[in-house]
C-alpha cells in the first residue's frame, strides 16, 4: 500500500463544499471519481479538514492509501487529466504510511477577501465578500490585535460546531489593504466551524461602526454567538496552507 | 431624448463577447435585453469599443438615446435588476446629445494580467494568462521601454484589423510584477485590433527568451505580424478606462 498525499487548488465556486454526498457536485467526490477513473479503486481520501461550499483552496492537503503502483508523478498527472479546470493538483508525494492529512496537521493559514465599494464586482464576485458601507480600516485592526493569542472562541463559533474544546490559539492575524481590497490572514494550530468567517464578520462589524474595537474582549468573555457579528459568506474564504510536522 | 452615458463593468467569460449575435449570450446582447425590459425600448447601444470573447472590463462605457422621461438614477437601478452580476452598471449619467461612447473617447487604458508559475490556478484561470515557463521580469521591461511613444503598430495588430491607419502612440506601457502575477498597463488614444494581446505575447516571447529585448525595434519595422510574437488568450485582458474630453 502507498500512501500518497496530494496538495490541491481549487475554485469552490461550482461545488457544494469538500464533503462527498450522493449525486451532488462535490470536492471530494470529483477528487474520488478521478482516483477511480485513474487506478480503478474505489476509496475514500481524507482531507485537513472540510471546505463548506463556495470556500476555495490554495493548499488544501489529502491524502489516501492505494494499492496501485502509480508513482507519486503519475498520480499527479493522471488526476489533473480527469479533474476540471477549477481543481488542480499542485504536488502529489508518497507519505509515511501513517501519516494523515488530518490528524498530523500542525497549523493551518486561512486568507478572508473583502471587497469594500459601493458596487458589487463583476470580477470578484465568486471570490470575495462585497461590504459597499465604508470600513474604518484602523478600527478593524485595532479589534484583530484583541483576538490575537489564546481565548475561548465560543462567542465566534458555529451554534452547531461539534469540537469539545473552544480554547485557539490564533498565532497570526494580520490585515492588509490594498486599494478596494481587504485580506485578512489568520493561522492557528485549529480553527473551529466558521471560526474565520465569523472574525471576518465581527471584524466587519466594528470597521463599520457596530462594535468599538474595545468591545472584543466583552464579546469573547460573553461565551455566546450571538455577542459576536454575523457569519461572513463563504466565497471570501481560502485555506492557505496546512502545515505538518 | 435623453442620451444616457453607462460605466459597465463585466467578468467576459460566461459571454461571447461585445457584440450583439442572434441567439447568443453577449453583453451588448443582455445590455440591450435589460433595457428593453426597463422602459419598453427596443435600441441599440454605443460602447467604446466591443471586447472579444473572455475579455473583462472594468469601465467600459456606454451610451443609448432612449424617449424614456426615466432618470439616469433610475436606469442605474433599473439595469442592475435585470442584469446577472456578471455585469454590472458602475455610473449611470446623462450625456450631451453629441456624446458618443465610441467617437468621443480621447484615450483608453487595458491591463493584462498574467500568472506566471508551474501549474495553472483554478482560482484564476479565467482572469489570467497562465504562463508555466519562468519569464526574465526585467528583459520583459526593457522591451516593454522600447514599445513605448508613436509607432506603426502593423506587427502587433490582427492580420484582419480593418483599421487605415497602423500607427499609434502608446502613452503609458506599464509592466508590474507581485508574487505570480504581472500586471501590464498600457494607455493610449487608440488601440488596433488585438494590439494588447499581441503586445503581452511578444513580451511573453521576450520573457521565456525567444526574443531579445534589442528585437523589438526590428520587429517594429518588419510590419509583418509574423515578426511579433503569439496572440495572448483574451482571459487576461482588461478594458480598465475610457477618458473623454
Amino acid at each position: 500500500m502507498r500512501n500518497i498525499k496530494l496538495i490541491l487548488e481549487y475554485d469552490g465556486s461550482g461545488f457544494s463544499g469538500w464533503q462527498w454526498q450522493p449525486g451532488i457536485p462535490t470536492l471530494q467526490g470529483a477528487l474520488e471519481d478521478a482516483i477511480r477513473k485513474t487506478s480503478g479503486e474505489t476509496l475514500r481520501v481524507t482531507a485537513s479538514g472540510r471546505t463548506d461550499s463556495g470556500v476555495h483552496a490554495l493548499g488544501q492537503v489529502v491524502n489516501f492509501h492505494t494499492e496501485s503502483e502509480l508513482s507519486p508523478h503519475s498520480w499527479h498527472g493522471a488526476l489533473n487529466h480527469w479533474l476540471r479546470p477549477s481543481m488542480r493538483v499542485l504536488a502529489a508525494t508518497e507519505a509515511e504510511s501513517d501519516f494523515s492529512a488530518r490528524f498530523s496537521s500542525k497549523s493551518k493559514r486561512y486568507d478572508y477577501l473583502i471587497i469594500n465599494r459601493r458596487m458589487p464586482s463583476p470580477i470578484h464576485r465568486n471570490h470575495t465578500w462585497h461590504v459597499s458601507y465604508p470600513l474604518d480600516f484602523e478600527a478593524m485592526k485595532e479589534a484583530a490585535a484583541l483576538l490575537l493569542g489564546t481565548h475561548d472562541f465560543t462567542s465566534l463559533r458555529a451554534t452547531d460546531c461539534d469540537s469539545e474544546y473552544p480554547v485557539r490559539e490564533l498565532r497570526t492575524l494580520d490585515l492588509t489593504r490594498e486599494g478596494e481590497m481587504i485580506r485578512l490572514s489568520v493561522e492557528a494550530g485549529g480553527f473551529l466551524r466558521h471560526m474565520v468567517r465569523n472574525i471576518a464578520g465581527t471584524l466587519v462589524f466594528v470597521g463599520r461602526g457596530r462594535f468599538k474595537p474595545g468591545d472584543i474582549p466583552a464579546i469573547l468573555e460573553a461565551k455566546n454567538r450571538r455577542a459576536a457579528g454575523p457569519t461572513a459568506p463563504p466565497q471570501g474564504l481560502y485555506l492557505v496552507k496546512v502545515d505538518y510536522e
